[in-house]
């Protein structure tokens, strides 16, 4: 007998988690298309050399990577992608002339990292990524903003923050403090400002060059802390950075280009409480250019962010000569599906459809195949249990999968021509209704179920 | 500079691939759950034990097989799946005491198979699974033929034709004709009937056994023939059988499960003319052990069959001494999309938003942005031009990318709260419009855009 685990750091996902995260993931592709972004996909393996940019990648990438043989495949060439920027940096060099710009897609695919298995870290999980390419425009920006909140909003996720900076905003602000060949590691070390505070992140930065910190002077390390933490998430902050670096150029170009932004936002229906500009938002390195993106869910901040993202100057300079600036962003939804877990917001459902149609013993199976398929015409999802077994045990069936109704119809109702609808959660049976009104009193009740669930 | 192409045998797919492909998987989604199958997913990487069912697994498929390993890991441990079956018997016997029987499930993903790169034949491919485990039942089995008819509907796709049979009739018949040890052979040669013709196969069959055939005598192979072709596709086709086998119990009691099949199907709204009963029908060799489908799109035979499938006594033998029956099909998403797109089924649009914004020249980007998210809250998708270049420009844009209507607001109509409402396909516009009715003056401009379409 062979042992039926899966390997290290992947998992099974059961009925129970699949159905609302099938559902988030309608809703988000609703979403994604109520803009105007097109879904593409590229395969699961991509080349090495894609993945790896020519040396390009870093260290933490090469060892994470999952690499793909075949029998007659030379070993070294091929790997599972580990995100889905990289394959669509590949796709717009080959396809640009095909697909035109600008063009907005977006993709949803699971993606492969080697990580050390850890409770809530798995080697396979899904990304859903959204980009508008080919343009530098404060429009898009700002789409991409009112994407996370509609996205978010629509697929019942609790109320979000986006905290918002633009990334020339403390590039001119770490140069006019004089740190500008430390921009590096300085934004490394504010990135960490939720997660370890700000006395860590102030040894952080004080900490010399050679053991891995930024070598500031300790007041240096408190005016960067102190532009970072200004006014967070209220709109004096950019008053503030506009005051203090106002005259640099690059600073003046970030607050302009962020007010722009916050104000389109708003425009776009996202409430101005739920946008938090954060001077201190760094987001990674050497990647974003311009606006960054960073959502939580109130009150849930530990999870980290669940949608980030920002613009970028050249998405693909790797693969192409033809610069294509852009800007997107990408849902966790693993990490999301967790956050929803814990909160309680996931419903215990393991039944896609809500009724449940016996199979009377003695009665013919056409019977209820019949009257299913009536439902199913009417818009009804239902099930047949599929054995004439002892009726106390499928209506068992039905309350453990969270069907909300049974039909139920024995040799007595076939002769008559009735049936009678059980509502698995109160046991109240209605008797002897003529299938003349089936679709009519399935919905009737299905109406009242779910009057009952909102009121409750 | 990195060569953007993809490896041997894989593809990008671009909107216009993709718009078609998610509208008919979300279709098949919704129909799998009006059935009360609920959707589960496993890690496209399986230990290779798994898949290859230590030394179970065939010389074909270990040729295929993609190894996966990452840095620090074992090679020759893990693997991609190659279909999603082996994952599903591993999941049940894994689950079986959480999910509970019967179990309807329902997976769609990915699978890889390392085949020789040919025109139409790719490396990863989508399959669409659909099982009922732990159940022995007519009704389980009809519904399965009765899901593949409604999941190819829903879908748009043209007619189809579901040929059944049942692997029970076949054996009895063999058996009957003193061939019981041949089943095999003979059977892996049926399967060609379709593609090689009645000379062709009765050529292999007659071929001498250590040739690779099944050593027939020429009188032997007529009768094989003249049995698999008995009223193919007409009701008299069980009757001649059960005239001619009706003694043997078991070719006996695979006519009277055949005929219960075809009854429920029909009593679950399968048009009786879309049935054909096929007794040459033979589906692979040791896996079926009941009934079993093939279904083609009428006029379109040669694509093969676009959903399979049967009924099967042991799904999990391998992993768990519990036996576990069952019955299923899987609808090929990558051939059914081939075929749509050759007989001109897949429409043409590579936008997800019917409604395209303009961004013009002059205007503050705020108007546009709410006028848009006025749309999308009364369930309009639509886009905006992301940057405010030349209005006829923006315009060829839409009508490129399929979008059916365009809102223009210049400087005046700013002035006067009004918008120009343009039809991008006749290119007539109506002009001055009031904000106030813009939702309801898109949605009738959409509908009889819709009807226009729909009389064309």
């Amino acid at each position: 007998m062979i042992d039926p685990r899966v390997a290290s750091g992947l998992r099974d996902l059961l009925p129970a988690v699949m159905i609302p995260r099938e559902r988030i993931l309608r809703s988000f592709r609703e979403t994604f298309a109520s803009f105007g972004f097109a879904p593409i996909e590229t395969p699961h393996i991509e080349r090495m050399e894609v993945l790896t940019g020519k040396g390009a990648g870093s260290d933490e990438v090469l060892r994470q990577i999952f690499e793909v043989t075949n029998k007659g495949g030379t070993p070294g060439e091929l790997a599972l992608r580990f995100d889905l920027t990289v394959p669509l940096a590949r796709f717009i060099a080959r396809h640009v002339d095909e697909v035109g710009v600008p063009f907005k897609r977006y993709a949803i695919g699971s993606v492969f990292r080697g990580e050390r298995p850890a409770k809530g870290r798995f080697r396979e999980f899904v990304q859903c990524d959204f980009d508008t390419i080919g343009v530098d425009s404060r429009l898009a920006d700002a789409e991409t903003g009112q994407m996370i909140h509609r996205a978010l909003t629509a697929a019942d996720v609790p109320p979000c923050t986006i905290a918002v900076n633009n990334r020339k905003i403390l590039d001119g602000a770490l140069e006019s403090l004089g740190l500008s060949g430390k921009t590096g590691l300085v934004l490394r070390s504010l990135d960490k400002l939720a997660k370890i505070g700000r006395d860590g992140v102030q040894a952080e930065l004080a900490r010399p060059d050679d053991s891995g910190g930024a070598g500031l002077a300790d007041e240096q390390a408190a005016a960067v802390l102190d532009f970072a933490q200004t006014g967070r998430g209220t709109p004096e902050a950019l008053d503030a950075a506009a005051s203090r670096f106002g005259s640099h150029e690059r600073a003046a170009q970030g607050i302009a280009d962020l007010r722009e932004v916050v104000r389109l936002m708003e425009a776009g229906g996202v409430p101005a409480d739920r946008i938090a500009v954060d001077l201190g938002l760094a987001r990674g390195l050497d990647y974003y250019t311009g606006v960054v993106f960073e959502t939580t869910v109130d009150g849930w901040e530990r999870f980290g962010s669940v949608a980030s993202g920002g613009r970028y100057d050249d998405l693909a300079g790797l693969f192409t000569s033809r610069r294509l600036p852009g800007v997107g962003a990408s849902i966790g939804l693993d990490r999301l599906l967790a956050l929803l877990d814990e909160a309680g917001a996931l419903k215990g459902s393991s039944s896609t459809a809500p009724v449940l149609v016996a199979n009377f013993p003695g009665v013919d199976p056409s019977v209820p195949t019949r009257l299913a398929a009536t439902l199913r015409t009417a818009g009804v999802g239902c099930e047949i249990f599929p054995e004439p077994i002892q009726v106390g045990k499928q209506m068992g069936y039905g309350s453990k999968r969270g069907h909300k109704l049974a039909v139920i119809v024995g040799p007595d109702e076939v002769a008559a021509e009735t049936f009678n609808l059980r509502d698995l959660e109160t046991r109240a049976e209605d008797k002897g209704l003529a299938w003349s009104v089936l679709e009519d009193s399935v919905l009737g009740a299905l109406e009242v179920i779910e009057r009952r669930g909102a009121g409750s």
